[in-house]
């Protein structure tokens, strides 16, 4: 039978704009791998009343309740001691909890390895639940059955949201899934949104199953394909031909399929094809490094950059000639070419990417307005650079920068066209 | 009188969890700044019968309603159809909407101007609605009052949400609020959250209005004072005795008042000392940099800095001796100050920030754990190392470890001991 979820997060720091609501997200989308429908979620502050009518309301709707949140000593438990009076439940001291708890509070202070008394109530749980031992912080949490519908709880923090369902809520939901929703992510990278959109809408309205969704990130679009089938196979074979479609109409834009970003995709062909890459940068003050690094293993083609974000750093560090940065200015495609091809010289690169530009607010010394950035790539033997106008804020302007430099990268190492 | 408010966001992209709905954090804050009680957030898909359902219980526990999402084509207005037909309201075509939506075409696409056809059924708004111009996208906003309850729609895009109910709907709000809430955020570097709770929660149990909260960030903790009080005035009277009691408390931990982050602190000091600052960064890869420059007007003060992700580029741009790195390794507090030394001077900066260490997956090839780092600050005439054993993700390692770099700064740029 089919299954209907809602998501109640507890927490009145969600209600006072202090944090989003990132656990709902967390869970959504592994309950859509699952197959389980999520119709709502709701997010309701510290406070028993309240909660309780959440509860009553998503009972009404749904079969799956899950909770994010109100567990541990600062609420007072409030989630765990509301869910089990909406249910009939007592609660009753859990040993095991209680043990784990301890041992966890060990590891973490190994020189006390005092628990603080105000943490000895999280091991109360509802009777017959079945506890889930919280291996990435101190709230246990657990899951029971009433009256037909499925009931868990899973703490606030994301660092434990997230692993804690993983580890310990699919076990227990096993039997409410049916059949697979399956996804396939093409990312484009050179394409508005609307432009896309405006492209496939008669054909994404015209599909049921799969769906063909278009979601914006920061200056590129991800097209999700959807299918929900009886297996696994099922679902790819109706995600396929859609896919192939989409290839066939948007080309070398799509730079990836189930990927997370355009740096990954550099990243594997640099392994790859064995190259190392360095970069130079003004505008993106660090933004490719720091991207390129945030991927594990990285070490093994990224060799190192330089922030030159004033033109001494620029001349000494990298290079780039008094003469160049005088006559032309340091946001010129003349300097973003020398930056790159000076990068690569220093740090002993295959390649190099470098940027230079203006992130904003303001427009330069010489009037350059806020937006216009050149991003070059240095290989062996040539360099190219690309002349970019971006819109919106210093730190879409800075992402969009680097991700055209990735852009490049990914063009040249794939031979296509600069 | 006092108002009560419920989000309700439309988005089938939400309850995938595609994206998050970091809209209603956007608007909580505003609305709680306003003085406007926020009890629940609802998240629907785009679904018209679920949404009229979410509407009908929210007009039954609020007196405003405001809805992101679900307008414009892609969704064929949705939210605009359904509010409408949950108040009794016919949609009317509204000339200066369609006019406003053109212009905004034409600046955006200045070449060709035409605005897709679909874009004209967002120019229907509800009879009687107060249209809210949309200079941040296409799709118009509105607000109208019907049956004692106070309806706002805004588009989804977050960058479109915020700045339209800032601009458009607080006006129309006015009559609304009630009150101010006022809050004061004091931010504690290098006390860990569970500490700052167990030392604070008897006082904090105790507090009605102001109230005192915890926040944890990476690697930080963030005291929230929030006191509601007629005006601002007696708001502020309120916090100030808590305030410095926590300062009291304390004391150095607390790094800034109302601020973003340590970075900014540290921006402000270089600026006001006229100093300039470098940086050379092996595991935070570019993420000091980066942190620096996300800041508009960092260029004031910094000067830039290596991504030295291997050995020779430590050696070579940052001038690490060899047998330095043969002897101690690159992990190690040694090559950590040669760094930092070697920044400054190829930087001709007055102060310099390193860092090194193991971000993981993985252990390094000396076989330090992952989370062991070593970061650095060299002055005019001194140098000092901290010692860092980080826990968690790669990007948490990262992102600790950059923040110790600039708490070091903040320390010295402060007149405290290192």
């Amino acid at each position: 039978m089919s299954h209907t979820a809602e998501l109640i997060a507890v927490g009145t720091e969600l209600l006072l704009g202090n944090i989003a609501n990132t656990d709902a997200q967390t869970l959504s989308k592994e309950l859509s791998a699952l197959g389980i429908n999520v119709f709502y979620h709701t997010v309701v502050g510290d406070n028993p009343e309240r909660l309780r009518r959440a509860v009553e309301i998503a009972r009404s709707r749904a079969d799956l309740i899950i909770t994010t949140g109100g567990l541990g000593p600062t609420c007072d438990d409030l989630t765990k001691n509301v869910l089990a009076e909406c249910f009939g439940k007592k609660l009753v001291y859990n040993e095991e909890a209680a043990q784990r708890m301890e041992a966890y509070f060990r590891r973490l202070h190994p020189d006390t390895g005092a628990m603080t008394e105000n943490n000895y109530q999280q091991a109360y749980l509802p009777e017959g639940c079945v506890p889930f031992q919280n291996d990435w912080g101190t709230a246990p949490g657990c899951g029971f059955v009433s009256d037909g519908v499925r009931v868990v709880m899973l703490p606030g923090p994301p660092s434990e949201c997230g692993p804690m369902f993983r580890a310990r809520a699919i076990p227990f939901l096993a039997e409410c899934t049916d059949g697979v929703i399956l996804n396939r992510s093409l990312r484009v990278f050179g394409m508005g949104e609307s432009a896309v959109e405006y492209q496939l809408r008669d054909r994404m309205n015209a599909m049921q199953n799969p769906t063909l969704a278009p979601y914006a990130k920061e200056g590129e679009v991800e097209l999700r394909i959807t299918a929900k089938a009886e297996d696994e196979d099922s679902a790819q074979a109706m995600i396929a031909p859609v896919e192939a479609e989409l290839r066939e109409l948007l080309g070398e834009l799509i730079y990836g399929a189930d990927v997370d970003s355009l740096e990954q995709v550099c990243l594997g062909l640099l392994k790859e094809k064995d190259l190392t890459l360095a970069s130079a940068e003004s505008c993106t003050g660090g933004l490719i490094a720091k991207r390129m690094t945030d991927l594990p293993g990285s070490s093994a083609a990224f060799r190192g950059g330089v922030v030159s974000y004033c033109n001494e750093v620029k001349n000494q560090a990298l290079g780039v000639s008094q003469a160049l940065l005088d006559q032309y200015g340091a946001v010129s495609p003349q300097v973003a070419q020398a930056m790159a091809e000076g990068a690569r010289k220093l740090m002993g690169s295959a390649l190099a990417l470098s940027s230079t530009g203006v992130a904003g607010p303001d427009s330069d010394e010489r009037g350059n307005p806020v937006g216009l950035v050149y991003v070059a790539l240095a290989w062996n033997g040539g360099v190219h650079v690309r002349e970019l106008h971006c819109a919106g804020s210093r730190s879409r302007i800075r992402t969009v920068a680097a991700s055209h430099a990735f852009d490049l990268l990914r063009r040249k190492l794939t031979g296509l066209s600069l």
